[in-house]
C-alpha cells in the first residue's frame, strides 16, 4: 500500500489526565489543521498539516471537514455471544445468568449461528466507532474460531479467548478444566499475534471456575506468558459471597486470581464494584487492569464503582472502560461514558474527602482517554493504539459533533459555530455534548488500519 | 373535521400495573389489529378493527403497518428555557444552577430569543414523541408568553407557568413576589384553558423562594383553585439542608408548601428523591403528585429515587417520570426508562424488603403506564388524556420497534418475526427493548390532537 495522507481537526492524548488535576488538558493533544500519514496501516507521520505536508512531497490527501478525528475507541469488556440478547428483562447478574444468557450462548456451539453473530458483533462495534475489543466468547471453542476468523478478516485488533466455565451453568453450557486446556492451548497456537488477532486466557468468573479449571489458567499462562488474561471479579455482592464460600481460603476475591498466578500485567477483571482499598492497591502494584463497565454496573443492578479510589494516585490502578454487552445496555462507547460520568456523579452524593470526588468527575479528558489512550495503556496495547503516535497502527473515528437526537446541534452551537472548534476547550466541551446528549449517530466514519470500514449512511 | 380511522396494532392502558404484582398485564389492552376513531381532534371510538369499522361505514381509514401505536407521551417535569444547555459539565444541582443555568435562562427575556426556544423545545418534544409536557419557564413572562403561544400554534396540550425565584438567583434573573404575583395573575387570565394550555402556579424551589413569594402563590392558589402548582421537592442533600435553615419552623421541605396550602391535587413536586417515608404518606393523602427525574437525579449526583416506597400500596404517591432537561440530558422519554429501569435496579442492591424490590422494578408495563396513563393521572389530566378511551384527545406516538442502534433489529428478533407481535407479552418485550436499546430514533410518528405533527425522515 502507498502512504496517503488524511487532513482534518484531530484530538488525542499523551497522557494521563488524572495525573493533571487541574490542568487535565496537557494530557491532550489538539491539531486544527492536522495531517496524519498512513502507509501500510500504519501511521507513518503526525502533526500539523504544514510541517507534515512539507516532508510529503506528493502526498495523496483526503480532507475530512467539520469533525473531530479520534483514535478508535476501545472496549475493555464484552461478550460477543450476548449481542442478541442485550437489554434482557428484570434480573441481577447471577439470575440473569440462568435466565437470558446461558441459553442465547449455547446457540454459539453452531458454527453457523456464530459465524452470523459474529460479524454482527463487529458491524455493531464499528457503527459505534469502536475498533479494537478484549471479547468474552462461550466455552464452545467453535464461537472462539468465528470470533477470531472474523477480526482477521476485517483484520481488527482483538483480545478474545475461550471462556471457561466448569459450574454454575446449565448441563450442555459447562466444559471440563481439561477440555479447556486442551482447546485453549490449540486456540492459542492458532490465533495468537496471528494477524492483529491476540489470545487471552479466559475464566468466565471464579464462581464458574472449579480450583481445576483456575488450575488449568494457571498452566496455560506459565506456558503462554506472552498471552493477556481475561476475567471478572467482584461485579456483585451475592457473586462475591459465592466467591468466599468457594474458596474459603482466599481472603478476597482478587486472591483468588493471585492463588493462580493470574494477576500482573495483562490481567483485566471486568467490573470491580466491591474490590476494597487493599485489593485495589494490589492490583496496582501487579499492573493489573480493572474494567470499569458502567452501563452494566447500573442495568443489572450491580452498585457504584468507586472511581475515586481506584484512580488514588497513591494505588492508580490501570483501568478500561467496557460495554459489557449484554449486561451493558449500549455497544456505544459513547453512552458509556454517559453512564460512567453518572456513576461518578451519584458517588460525590457520598464521598467525604473532596480530592476523591474530584477524581470521580469524569471530564471529557478523561472520558475520551479512557476509551482511548488509557485503555491501550491498562490492556498493554500502547505501543499498537491508543494514539496518533507515528509507528501505531492506523485505527480512528471520525466523530460529527452534532451527530445525536435532534437536540444536539443547538446544544453545540453554545460552544461552536459553523467554523467548528479552534481550541483544545472548544473540543472538550463538543466531546462532552457528544457523550452526554450524543450516541453512536455521532459516528461517521471508523477507519482500522487505514481503512475505512464504516460511514455513516 | 370529518372523522376518520386509524388502523393498527395499538397498546394502551386501564389501570396501574403497581396494583397488578405478578399480572401487570391485567393493567394494559393490546390490540392488534384495532381501529382509532378520530373526529374534532378527539377519540370517538376505539376498539377491534372489526367490532368498530361496522359501526362506521365509509370511514377514511389510514393503515400504519410494523408499529406499535401508543397514547402520546407525557412528561411531568421539564425546564423549556434549558434546552441549549442540555449536558453541561461537571456540578451539582446549587453551583450548577449559577454556572450553567442562570446565565442561558437570563437571555429569554429577549422575546426573539425566546421565540426561538419555544420553537426548538416543541420540535424536540414531537421527535421524541412526547405531546404533553409540565414545564418551568423562566422569571420573566415573556418566556412564559412565548411558550404557551407556541404550545397554542401547534395545539399542543401543556401545563407551564411564569416560574417565580426572589433570591439565590442572579440580581438580573429573580423578581420581586409581588411581580411575580401580578404577572401570574394576568398569565392566567391570558392562558388558562385557552385551547389545550393549562396554568401551573410555578415557585421553582422552597430555597429560591422566600416567604412572601411562597405567600403569593398560596394567594394565587386560592384565587385560581383551578389552577395546577408545580415546583421542585427534595432533589439534593445540600438543597434540603438549605430548606431546613431557611423554613426552620417546617419539619420538613414538604410542610413549608403545605404551610401556604399548595400540596393537594395538581400539584407537582419534581424529584423528591430524599422524601422520608411520613412525606410520601402526606403526599399520598393529598392527592399530591411526586415527578421522577431519573437521567437529571443520575446527572446532578442528587441521588437514588426510591421508587419501592412511593409505589408502596400503604402509601401510594401519584407520580409521573420527568426529562428534566437540562438537569435531565435526554428529551426522549424512552431514555428516561432507561434511566429509571437503572436506578431501580441499583436500588435493589441495598433494599432488603422483598415486595418494595418487587416495586422497584420498572418493568414495560408500569414504564409505559408511567408516561402515559400513569403520568395523566398524577397531573390530573386522566379526563382529557393518557390512553385511548372514548372522548380523550387524540394523542398518540407511531413507535419502530427496531428504531435505535444497528442492535436494536437484532434483539427484537428474538421477540418477534417480520409479522410483529401476535400477543400482550410480546409487545411488552418490544418496549422493554426500545427503552433500553432504542431511543428517540423509534419515534416514527407523533400525532397531537389527530393530526400528525412529526414524521421521521
Amino acid at each position: 500500500m502507498t502512504a496517503f495522507g488524511i487532513r482534518g481537526t484531530f484530538l488525542d492524548f499523551i497522557d494521563d489526565p488524572w495525573k493533571h488535576v487541574g490542568r487535565e488538558k496537557d494530557a491532550a493533544r489538539f491539531l486544527v489543521d492536522g495531517l496524519l500519514v498512513v502507509e501500510d496501516g500504519r501511521i507513518a507521520d503526525f502533526g500539523t498539516y504544514d510541517g507534515v505536508a512539507a516532508r510529503h512531497a506528493g502526498l495523496a490527501v483526503t480532507t475530512i471537514r467539520d469533525r473531530l478525528i479520534l483514535p478508535g475507541f476501545i472496549d475493555g469488556h464484552i461478550h460477543f455471544p450476548q449481542t442478541r440478547v442485550i437489554g434482557a428483562f428484570g434480573e441481577h447478574l447471577l439470575p440473569w445468568l440462568q435466565k437470558w444468557i446461558f441459553p442465547e450462548e449455547i446457540k454459539y456451539k453452531d458454527r453457523a449461528y456464530a459465524r452470523d453473530g459474529a460479524r454482527r458483533f463487529f458491524d455493531n462495534l464499528l457503527a459505534s466507532g469502536t475498533t479494537t475489543c478484549q471479547a468474552f466468547t462461550t466455552s464452545s471453542p467453535v464461537a472462539t474460531e468465528e470470533l477470531f476468523d472474523e477480526a482477521g478478516r476485517r483484520d481488527v485488533r482483538l483480545i478474545a479467548g475461550l471462556t471457561g466455565i466448569d459450574r454454575l451453568a446449565p448441563p450442555d453450557y459447562v466444559d471440563s478444566a481439561d477440555n479447556f486446556y486442551r482447546d485453549s492451548k490449540r486456540l492459542i497456537e492458532r490465533y495468537h499475534r496471528r494477524g492483529r488477532n491476540l489470545y487471552a486466557i479466559t475464566p468466565r468468573f471464579a464462581l464458574g471456575a472449579s480450583p481445576d479449571l483456575l488450575a488449568a489458567c494457571e498452566r496455560l499462562k506459565r506456558e503462554h506468558p506472552d498471552c493477556w488474561v481475561n476475567t471478572h471479579i467482584s461485579e456483585t455482592v451475592d457473586e462475591c459471597r459465592g466467591v468466599q464460600d468457594a474458596y474459603p481460603d482466599s481472603g478476597d476475591y482478587l486472591a483468588v486470581y493471585e492463588r493462580y498466578g493470574l494477576v500482573g500485567p495483562k490481567f483485566s477483571g471486568g467490573h470491580g464494584v466491591w474490590l476494597s482499598d487493599g485489593e485495589f492497591r494490589r492490583m496496582s502494584e501487579s499492573g493489573a487492569a480493572v474494567v470499569f463497565c458502567p452501563c452494566s454496573n447500573l442495568f443489572l443492578g450491580s452498585g457504584l464503582f468507586r472511581i475515586g479510589q481506584a484512580t488514588d494516585p497513591r494505588h492508580r490502578v490501570r483501568m478500561a472502560l467496557g460495554s459489557d454487552v449484554g449486561g451493558g445496555n449500549r455497544f456505544s462507547m459513547l453512552n458509556v461514558l454517559d453512564d460512567a460520568y453518572k456513576v461518578g456523579m451519584v458517588n460525590n452524593g457520598t464521598v467525604a474527602e473532596p480530592a476523591e470526588a474530584e477524581r470521580n468527575r469524569i471530564s471529557p479528558y478523561r472520558g475520551f482517554w479512557s476509551i482511548t489512550l488509557g485503555a491501550a495503556e491498562a490492556l498493554y496495547l500502547d505501543e499498537m493504539i491508543g494514539n496518533f503516535a507515528p509507528g501505531k497502527e492506523a485505527d480512528l473515528v471520525v466523530l460529527d459533533w452534532k451527530g445525536g437526537p435532534l437536540a444536539q446541534s443547538w446544544r453545540q452551537s453554545l460552544v461552536v459555530d459553523e467554523a467548528g472548534p479552534s481550541t483544545l476547550e472548544q473540543a472538550a466541551d463538543l466531546l462532552f455534548g457528544l457523550m452526554m446528549v450524543g450516541d453512536d449517530r455521532a459516528i461517521d466514519e471508523t477507519w482500522v488500519m487505514g481503512r475505512r470500514l464504516f460511514k455513516k449512511m
